[in-house]
């Protein structure tokens, strides 16, 4: 069948509205009808040329929500009509990393996706005779995609497509790194480095359980009223508290340092303020941003040795297929806010402009809708 | 009264053995006859002049065990014949460390320790009028010693001093490590980095909670064997595979990467590949080894984002008054072995002979016993 896409040609140059030709679904895939998907950081990385695993051509996005259109032999978990969150973090149920219940980085599929194909090791799409790559085995900048079984979510039917495919990256990085990573208790003091979408989810992660005094760290003083509309109880600006001195305010906001921290920046000076800043003893921070190519983090072993713990997430630790349609439930039950977040929707012929948002830093989280 | 002690009257001299004058108990304090105390790294360390906190009168040692001789007002957890074992970590379970339940890095004496003397700010050593500071609360080189209450762990009364005197330091570091900070799993893998004191009782912690594989790493080949007697099953000196391929051969061997890991050295390049040896998704390395004053750790945060956890322990996340009595239990009940550490045993006039022995390799444990 033929469908709309934008189509990544090449790194460094704006996506172009094609029609492509797709395939499939063979055994085990699903044929999804993309309703709406989110613009993130990851594609924008991928599309600028910076990430070394960038493949082109290829249709990116990887943050959507949609409805099963036609399942291949062999599916069993889904039928045309259910509505699917795609998940570039898939969920076996079967590899050893799913059966060690204890992470969420299921290697089933691993290899094919990072080569921008199907497990079967070829590629849905071509465009004009060209092979067009997948991209984190979602490639949701298509009205129609083709995923796995185990890389979709099946969710409620009831949920708002144009809202809840945030859910499909933004929204559970952040908020699943405080519930599945952290586990962050009732009563913890939480710093959050980086007040973008990511951070913001990480705020209203740590409001809903319970968390006490909510540190947010940005340079942007713009940031500070959404913020607090998202949990944050404190606002630290290095700008006005000293670069240097970051890590000691929190130390004195805390009595001690935080017990949890976060870093949704993808800084490596500020990876190392996030540890530092944690409680001795028994302090965790969290790293969630994504630093670039050959960057490293550095902390005198001392940190560690007095009882701080340095750890990372991806995808919020969650299971695709277990967790994702919580997430749905608690936005559909108010206890988490994602309109807000979505400052701006578009069509797919519009969603360089989108792109343009984020560069400027003039959106939260644009949402193309097909 | 008066009391034999080895006394270090500045950094990088020999102890000078002495009749040195010790006041108290004051108010919540215990004299405590020293019947053994082992000779430990830190002890050298300080000594050596290397430790940048050292201060200088001071009786060293840390790692005894005695007998209650006498207790100060208000003292009620500890009487005369008491058996008890210093506690250079203390355990007053008052102070927010203790009550959180999530550290045993207790901070109710822990200013005062640091500056060499007892909570009310002064020492209880003198030596022909000049006062001599205290070392790590503890001063186990005198034959008696006063410390506070909470830094004294009771202990069985049938265990030899001679040989559980070594639970007050290395072992509990070692085993406890395994136990308590990383919590090691029946079948899990398990890397050891070092296969010194600290090494050998991570060895055969992990052996008792029983892990699966349990990997040695050392340039000693001379180490092996009694690596093997500790639970290694598996050997790896760097020189042979090629240092930039040990991570990798650890890799291999596990089928993945280690479960846990542990740096028992106090290189911070070790520790990178302690890290990195690890399992994606949850493999956890725990730092135990002490670095040079200034050296950094350092990893891509790619390690930690992919689900490794860096972490450290001290005094094996052990506390001091609860865990230090099971251990001596596991000891007397031949569930861990010491007696194979314990290399050499002398007088405390021949203590500077022990510390050559150590500073030459040719020791595990030296012990004085008085």
């Amino acid at each position: 069948m033929k469908t709309r896409a934008a189509v990544a040609w090449a790194a460094g140059k704006p996506l172009s509205i094609e029609t492509i030709e797709i395939g499939g679904p063979k055994a085990g895939e699903v044929l999804v009808e993309v309703m709406a998907t989110g613009l993130c950081h990851t594609d924008q990385y991928t599309l600028s040329g910076r990430d070394p695993e960038g493949l082109f051509p290829a249709i990116l996005g990887h943050e959507g929500a949609g409805i099963v259109r036609e399942v291949g032999a062999g599916v069993t978990s889904l039928k045309p009509g259910d509505h699917v969150i795609p998940l570039y973090t898939p969920e076996c149920r079967q590899c050893k990393t799913c059966l060690s219940q204890r992470s969420n980085l299921c290697t089933a599929i691993r290899a094919t996706q990072g080569r921008g194909v199907m497990p079967d090791g070829t590629s849905r799409f071509s465009c004009e005779g060209t092979q067009v790559m997948h991209y984190m085995g979602c490639s949701t900048f298509a009205n129609f995609t083709v995923l796995p079984e185990i890389a979709l979510a099946k969710i409620r039917e009831d949920a708002p497509f144009d809202k809840i495919c945030y859910i499909g990256c933004g929204v559970t990085t952040g908020v699943g790194a405080v519930i599945n990573t952290a586990k962050v208790w009732p009563g913890a003091n939480v710093a959050v480095f980086g007040l973008g979408g990511i951070g913001l989810n990480v705020l209203q992660g740590a409001r809903m359980v319970g968390a006490d005094k909510i540190i947010g760290i940005d340079l942007n003083p713009g940031r500070e009223a959404m913020a607090r509309q998202f949990g944050m109880t404190h606002f630290i600006n290095p700008n006005d508290v000293g670069h240097d001195r970051v890590v000691q305010a929190i130390i004195d906001l805390t009595g001690g340092g935080a017990d949890f921290s976060f870093e949704c920046i993808g800084n490596t000076k500020v990876m190392r303020q996030a540890l530092e800043c944690t409680h001795r003893g028994w302090g965790e921070s969290i790293i969630i941003g994504v630093a670039g190519a050959g960057e490293e983090i550095s902390t005198r072993p001392f940190q560690l040795v007095t009882g701080r713990n340095w750890r990372g997430t991806a995808f919020g630790g969650a299971r695709g297929r277990t967790d994702v349609p919580k997430i749905v439930d608690w936005y559909m039950e108010g206890k988490i806010d994602i309109d807000s977040l979505i400052t701006h929707t578009m069509p797919l012929d519009q969603i360089n402009h989108g792109f343009e948002l984020m560069e400027r830093g003039e959106s939260i989280r644009s949402v193309v809708v097909y």
